[in-house]
């Protein structure tokens, strides 16, 4: 039996798992990253708790098949580098070089929310299906797109940037500098902003009862809470919210028809309170209706995605 | 060696042509589509002229490899069905099984606008390319996705629909229904009746001196035309197209990062007038800057796209 093992590289954290053939993670290990001390250090971090998981799982090493990394930023997958992320500081960073100082293995390096699609590509809602595209709804809108169980990112690797496709002509500044993005309108931080310019406008609306009138702490259920209990503002922000998400979720569909449409994040808590209204409106919005639409799900593979889908990257080579 | 036909199956005219494993076209030969006489009827033009081309080209019948008909609408590839087309009727019509009453050959069905990105991927201005999208400027905008050199269109063959991506929240109304969908905009039909609104407001612009004063004469070049005379209108004119043109092409950039996005329609005739500032702009816009960038460039195949495209079908299987 073969293992890999898969890396979550983040801002905050790095986390390292072990993963089984079929995407199931066997235990992981994490460390803050501590970004400001250099890739050289934080790579030896991730080589030694990759020695420990598979020693806590009782795993040879010499069992581990390939080693795969999940990073923000964009990769150069050739190279096994990260060209640029500026919040880790990387430029043209060789992490699979790195890597390979240590440990003599493939190594390969990806985009984390395109690891997050491969994870469910493999072991999530998207499992035995062909063709997905994976959408968290977070800080900004991150898209994963699965072609033929593979990972689709473009000649250059910096495509699937789901959330700065405009969806508003000349409309919200977004912080790319492009006008009317579509993580402008549908990300978290966007409800969240909508949701607090209704409670500020709107001072007997139950939102700001719900966080004691303090408008930071609304977060991007709150909307969701006030409307469930039948605040009109509340309704009124979630069904504007739908729209926009609505725009984007059919112009994927009519782009890429995947068979299914993943949404992560806080948001996917929902479930079918977020996912019926969505798909009721897309598949009235879709352009072609006579044949049978993609479904709409919520993410499976969790907190555990990256890792999952950074481990199963050479299993599902993309080139 | 082994030959190829091609059919382009339009609302106005039937095209067969006969192609060599390059995507050179050999000969063709068009006759009206008389769509309400229904599909077996046209089924038999499209064998005879098949049988026409090839006799006239001195090609063994028997060397014929593979048969392939673009047709506008949503094709089922598995049935060899066209699923829908209202304008020529076709309701699950079965084109394959039809042509296979009279000839014993492999025939391929798909969407017309995805045989013109195949003729460009195999024989235009994406030759020895894996990744480019090919997009005609007409009287909506057509779509097609190639995708390692294969034509990419989702998992009921209804995606690709590059026109009907929003790019206009609560925008111009489109004839799909939604509002702000970029063939509203960037159409041909768009610039038109954008050149037409800005003559009729702006009753001393070159654009109507070019017309005869006759609104009717405005076609999708009259604008550049007066622009390039320097006619201040004209250039207003140009300047908003082209924003339009880019919101969508940098959305496409930003989803696909194909390594090239080929223009076709009449508007491409214009080349580096519209080309260069098209390109300039969309580079300014697009999200990932440190990676090299896609081109845009002009379709190289014109009138034989869909009759090539068709031809290629079996060679470059899509599924």
């Amino acid at each position: 039996m073969k293992y890999y093992i898969g890396v979550e590289l983040g801002v905050r954290n790095i986390i390292v798992g072990v993963v089984d053939k079929y995407g199931k993670m066997l235990r992981k290990e994490a460390v803050p990253t501590l970004k400001d001390r250099g890739y050289s250090e934080i790579i030896k971090d991730i080589v030694q708790l990759a020695l420990k998981v598979t020693e806590e799982e009782d795993i040879d090493f010499k069992s581990i098949k390939y080693f795969g990394v999940g990073c923000p930023g964009i990769p150069n997958k050739h190279e096994g580098t990260i060209v640029r992320n500026y919040i880790l500081g990387f430029v043209n960073t060789p992490i699979r070089a790195e890597l390979q100082k240590h440990i003599n293995l493939p190594v390969y390096v990806e985009n984390d929310a395109n690891c997050a699609a491969l994870a469910e590509s493999v072991a999530g809602a998207a499992e035995d299906i062909d063709f997905s595209v994976t959408i968290k709804l977070g800080v900004g809108i991150g898209g994963g797109i699965i072609i033929n169980n593979k990972i689709y990112s473009g000649f250059n690797f910096a495509g699937a940037e789901l959330g700065h496709m405009v969806i508003a002509h000349e409309g919200e500044l977004c912080t790319c500098g492009r006008r009317g993005c579509w993580e402008a309108y549908a990300s978290a931080t966007a409800l969240v902003n909508q949701t607090k310019k209704a409670a500020y406008e709107n001072p007997e609306s139950l939102i700001n009862i719900i966080v004691n009138n303090d408008l930071d702490k609304i977060n991007e259920l709150t909307a969701f809470e006030a409307a469930k209990q039948g605040d009109k503002v509340g309704k009124l922000v979630v069904q504007k919210y739908i729209e926009y998400l609505v725009e984007g979720i059919v112009n994927i569909m009519n782009i890429f028809m995947p068979e299914v449409i993943i949404l992560s994040g806080e948001l996917s808590k929902l479930g079918d309170n977020l996912i019926k209204p969505l798909t009721e409106l897309a598949h009235k919005k879709v352009y072609s209706k006579e044949v049978r639409l993609p479904s709409i799900k919520v993410a499976e593979t969790g907190s555990a995605a990256i890792v999952i889908g950074a481990a199963m990257l050479g299993r599902y080579m993309d080139r």
